[in-house]
This record gives C-alpha cells, sequence and structure tokens, in this order.
C-alpha cells in the first residue's frame, strides 16, 4: 500500500509514490513554466499520477489517497485553491474534487508552505519536535505552523502567512497591499527589489556587471554569487534580509514558544550571509529562555519536503 | 461540588467558589498592595482559600480542586513562578506544591493572561468560537491564546508573549531589552511614556494641569480623561497606541487566522480614541479575508475573566 504526494509549483508538476514508513518510491516531474492553464496542468497532474499508479500496479502495490500541495490561498473545507499568484488565470479551481473524479482516489489538498512544514515535521529536520515554525524563503516567504504535532490552519485554513507579517511598519510596499511585510525584505523578490533601488540611486556594485546592465537579470542567486565574490552592496542587502528575517522570528517565538524554527527554500543557499544578523536579532529581541531553546535549522528535505508532507497527509485521510 | 479560582494581581488576591456551570459563588479579595512577600501573600491565599471552603461546607458543598493564575513567567510542568515584575523578591516560587500543601487539594498554576483568556473562552466573548487571541492593555501588555479551545502554552509553557512582538524595530527601549515592542506603545506604561517625552520636548497639553506638574501624577487613566476633554497631545498618544495595536493584531491574524481577537483591561477603557486607528492598520496590513472574519471585541468579563479561567482549569484538572 503507497500514496502519492504531489508539489504543485510554478513552475513543475513534482510527485511520488510514498510509503507508510515515508520512503520516496517512484517519482515524476511534469515542466509547466511554459503553460500554466487550468486544463493543461489539470491533465498533467492526471495523467502523471496514473502513470505512477500503474508503475505501482506493476510491482504488487496499490495507491490508496493522494496529496497535494498548492501555492495560493486555499479554501480547505471545500478542496478549492482560491486564488494563487502563480497560476494567473485560476478562480476558485476545485482541485480537490476535479483530482478524485480524474483518479477515482481521495485526494487531500492543502497550502504548499503547510505540506513543506508537515514534510519537515514528519521526515525532516523536526522530527523529533513537537510544534514548529516551517519558513520557505524564495519568490515569496511563506509560512507552515505545526503546533502539537499537526498542521495549525487557523479558522479558514489561512494562518501561516508569516511572510505577511509587519516587520518595519514604514517598509516597502508589498504585493499583498500592506508595507513593510517580511517578504518585502527577506524574499527573492524583496532582495532583488532593494538591488536595483541600490543600483538607481547609484550604488557600486558587481551586480551591474553581472546582469551586464540589464535590472531585470538580477536574481537573488546572482546576489549570493556576487556577496561571495566580496561585493559590498549584495552582503549588505543579505545581512538586511537577515536583520528583517530575525525580528520576525523573534516575534513568533515570543508568541508561540515553538521548539523549533525550520528555513527552507532557495534563499537558504545564503545562510552563512542572512544568518549572523538573523540570530543577533532574535538574541536582542525574544526572550531569553525562549530563544536560547528554540532551535533554528535549515529544512533537511529540499525539494521533497513538500512532496512528502502531502504524501503524510494523504496517508492520514485513509488513516494509516 | 465546586471549585475555587484565584487572580493573583499586583495590588490584590481575587478569588471565588465557582460552580461546574461557571457560575460564581462567594468571592474575596485581599489587599497585597502595601506587602508582596511571597509569605505574606502565600498565606493570605491559604487563609481566603480555607474561608471559601469553609463557607461551601456549610452549605454542604465541597471544594475539589482550585486554579490560579499568576503574572510573571511560570513553568507550568513544576508549577513555579520563576520571576514575576510584580513581585520583585519572587524567584522560583513553587506555588502549586506550596497551595497544595497548605490546603490539600489540587493546584493548576497558569499565567494570568493565559487565565483570562481561557475565562473569555469558558464564559465570556469567546463562549463560541473555538480559536481566540486575548489581550490584556493594562500597565504591561499580557497575551493568552486559545486554539481549538484550548490555552496554547508553547513549549515551555511561555508561548502568548504578545506584549513583546516588535512592532516598530526602531521604537521606544522595553523593559525586556528589546525596542519598538508592542508594550512600549499601546500599554499604559508606553502611553505615559510618551506623555511624559512629549511634555518634556514642550508640548502643550492639559496633562501638566490635570498632574498639577509631576510627571509622576501621570497615568492612563488621566491621558484617557484629557482626550475626553478635546487635549491634543492626549488624543495622539492613544491614536498611536490604537495604531500599533493594529499593526500587531494584523500580523496575528495572518500569523494564526483565529476567530476572535479579544481586548481586556484597564487601557480598554479609552476604546473609542484607539479602536479606530487601530481597525485602519488592520484592514491596511492583513489578508482582507481575514481581516473580515475576525472579530475584535472587548471582554465580556472584566475583573472576572481570570478567576473564571483558573477555576475552568481546575475544573478540567479533576476531570469535569
Amino acid at each position: 500500500m503507497v500514496v502519492i504526494g504531489i508539489d504543485l509549483g510554478g513552475s513543475a508538476v513534482r510527485l511520488s509514490t510514498v510509503t507508510s514508513a515515508g520512503r520516496l518510491r517512484y517519482s515524476k516531474s511534469v515542466d509547466i513554466s511554459a503553460r500554466r492553464e487550468q486544463r493543461y496542468v489539470l491533465d498533467a497532474i492526471i495523467s502523471s499520477i496514473i502513470e505512477l499508479i500503474t508503475i505501482e500496479k506493476k510491482r504488487g502495490n496499490k495507491v490508496v489517497s493522494i496529496g497535494i500541495g498548492s501555492p495560493g490561498t486555499i479554501d480547505l473545507r471545500k478542496g478549492v485553491v482560491v486564488t494563487s499568484a502563480n497560476f494567473k488565470g485560476w478562480k476558485d479551481v476545485p482541485l480537490k474534487k476535479l483530482l478524485e473524479k480524474g483518479v477515482n482516489l481521495p485526494v487531500v489538498l492543502d497550502n504548499d508552505a503547510n505540506t513543506a512544514a508537515f514534510g519537515e515535521k514528519w521526515k525532516g529536520a523536526g522530527r523529533k519536535v513537537n510544534s514548529l515554525i516551517c519558513l520557505t524563503m524564495g519568490t515569496g516567504i511563506g509560512g507552515g505552523i505545526v503546533l502539537d504535532g499537526d498542521i495549525w490552519h487557523g479558522a479558514d485554513g489561512m494562518a501561516g502567512e508569516i511572510g505577511h507579517m509587519t516587520v518595519n511598519p514604514e517598509g516597502p510596499r508589498c504585493n499583498c497591499g500592506n508595507t513593510g511585510c517580511l517578504e518585502t525584505y527577506s524574499s527573492a523578490t524583496g532582495m532583488v527589489r532593494s538591488a536595483i533601488d541600490s543600483i538607481s540611486n547609484g550604488k557600486k556594485t558587481i551586480l551591474k556587471q553581472l546582469s551586464e546592465r540589464d535590472n531585470n537579470r538580477i536574481t537573488a542567486k546572482m546576489i549570493h554569487e556576487a556577496a561571495l565574490r566580496g561585493d559590498r552592496l549584495s552582503t549588505e542587502i543579505l545581512t538586511e534580509a537577515g536583520k528583517y528575517l530575525g525580528i520576525a522570528m523573534a516575534s513568533l517565538i515570543n508568541i508561540l514558544n515553538p521548539e523549533m524554527v525550520i528555513l527552507t527554500g532557495a534563499v537558504t543557499g545564503a545562510w552563512d550571509f542572512f544568518m549572523p544578523s538573523a540570530i543577533l536579532e532574535v538574541e536582542k529581541r525574544a526572550y531569553k529562555s525562549l530563544a536560547d531553546r528554540t532551535k533554528i535549522v535549515p529544512g533537511k528535505l529540499p525539494g521533497t519536503a513538500g512532496i512528502l508532507g502531502a504524501a503524510g497527509l494523504a496517508l492520514r485521510q485513509v488513516g494509516t
């Protein structure tokens, strides 16, 4: 008996069959970076699921349940993707029902930051703790909160929007409409915006050379590379990203007193550049006894946390 | 069968016998504003408990369990008051054990903000919801978080330090060592500090007359009175207190997606002055769907939330 865990991302659908012990078996990935219309993506998911079901069947294994993590606003009760920044045309897509109809198996849908958090809890860095906060630091900043071993969904399944905590009331404008969200400083997008602002203000930086003077080509990865080469502006940007991450973590620690904070996502590649300033803020701002006991660690399942978390939810759904 | 709920405050111990339906029966209050040494306070609590036990006995009722909410840092597992700003000399006081020995009944100890939150959940404004955040706005700002109907204590029983969320990284210094905590703006102490700062900077205000030019006599209540009389500075201070309260509530709503935020404590007397700016910030900063559905309401149990919450914990401790 196995389940399928699915990580629906903006550029690819990735899925695996997973055993009840949390071992990945057969995996598949479909590139959807060029076509993100609902019909196309849905067909890609369904045919991939059927492919994996067939493979497992040949081995004598039955797929009994499916879990999927999706970016965007999820209506948990209805199993609907309300909106998603990654899938512009999507509006109130009943993903759970459509998949259940397509493959005739029970499907559980959750937010992708929640599935990542649950994956890290089940099989990753959070295996031995009961309460953790997982931040996925990529284009945006997603959050998943695990309390008493389970995802805290909130009243409407919308809890964990940690990227949209206000860390500086007078900070830059965020896509969400607020100003000074954590995401405006510590996400890849936030760091790139900061770099472009600084270049426009005449700051010296090798980012100009690296991007061939095309600001649109600047990425967070490029900022990290520049910092590694000693670029001062890039180092400052990463230090600032860490500072505001630390401010957010300090508040989260004071509010929730978790055992662990797990940081995942592409931005964490620059760990050595942003963590010193983050830790400084945590030490300055959180209660000492709480800060001392909260482990702040990188995720242990890069690339698979979401799949495993979705699989874990799928297993639970069928009572395994 | 009844229990006793106790609210240990900086100036008084207040306690009542409470029925399993949450009805207050006999109440007692002991002034401890002049003497807060451990021995004196403990004797006052024990003799008051015994008094209430005796009264109930005469009526044929048995007291079976005791709950107490205390200010300060509480070690829940051990039932110890680690430190408390209200009781300077107290250090690692094993309050649970001492009371159990003194009255020979099971005692449950919790933080006073948690008991207040639990009281509002059980019998107050939060009766019909399962998740709520309760802020007690007085000298400081305490927080209690109720999730799935139960207090969220965190890994060490220290969760809910909402008064020490950073709402402005460059804000005033807080007693906790941080800068820009919610408490530095929206507590009584924070507002008084703000008034004194403004007076020192030469701002005009009738607070000078009301306090007879003695800054030490300025209170939050006086600021509210001055605002009611049209004093501009006082109105600004309350507006600013509301603004930062709103920033904190917006982040809490985005993080936890609660059904309700309950505001209690003396500062809420000035509701009409601080709430407009608070609501403005929530609307600006929280996700619209979350902000729309979160009820922000005053507590319904002024003066008794802590007693009832402690009683509720006492009942649960004996499985009622």
